[in-house]
């Protein structure tokens, strides 16, 4: 049984599902080049929603217990790893 | 008949639509939130892929062929359809 | 004599500097990390107005004069120059 | 007196103020436009840098403190105030 949370990320990512084979039949109906990067603009915007619920998730739950507990090295990984997420969605790639 | 170029950004779509479907799997297995969230960023960064494709074809078709056009109300649109695109995907969201 | 569009440019430059100076002083006076964070979104906010600004005016005059000019190469290095600001501006870094 | 880190952070500000002043100097004197781009972003890109250190010290000394304490009110604050930032440098604004 999946809990409520879970299945609304899951319906989200059924409706990105769903909105990704959209870009393929305008793709294939050679539709203006700037209604698609519309829709794959839209498609980002819906997954940054998903990351942001996850990662919402992720510090109720497992950073809170990490960083409450005695193990100094649970902490400092759940610090690396929100910072590890943070780099990657920085917005200017390195050269 | 679909050209190669779009026929090789549909393939692209595919596989992202297919991992669309696997982050839906991970969520449903529980499986570590920032593993869900790495995954959503290799999406992310597919998808990026697909908008650059997608803009240089635009720049070397629709975009050379409204700057060439002796309708000034033309190359304005092109430029503008850009300037929307790249303030888009801008990083850091209005406050 | 500079044209008032780049004076404009400049004086955006001018307000970033000082409120890059300003988020030193915060440092400085050992402000909370996330009003700091906020200082430096603003910041960041405030450059890509001023890319935006910079890249009309390079599509108005340089890329124009590229693509309209006879010379294919120079059509060629003006989209591949786009595409690298593009690119740049990725919002998901490599891994 | 203000401690390393914090010095480390304020030369990377100085630094980075500097690099802003250049680039106005590049306006002033009519620089190519790519080669002002490629300038913002480095400096985006160092704006970057701070912000992930920034965040790493938050992390480390105010959030840690917050989820440690009995204070629930102050657990949500540090989550909510966790959020606002990997919102606010969400890759795709909002329409």
């Amino acid at each position: 049984m999946i809990d409520e949370q879970t299945e609304a990320l899951v319906r989200r990512l059924k409706s990105i599902e769903g909105h990704v084979r959209g870009v393929q039949r305008m793709l294939e109906e050679d539709a203006y080049c700037i209604d698609v990067l519309r829709q794959t603009l839209a498609i980002r915007r819906a997954l940054e929603k998903v990351d942001a619920l996850v990662l919402e998730r992720h510090l109720s739950t497992c950073v809170t217990n990490a960083i409450r507990s005695p193990n100094e090295g649970e902490r400092e990984q759940a610090i690396t790893e929100i910072l590890e997420i943070f780099a990657a969605t920085r917005s200017v790639s390195e050269k």
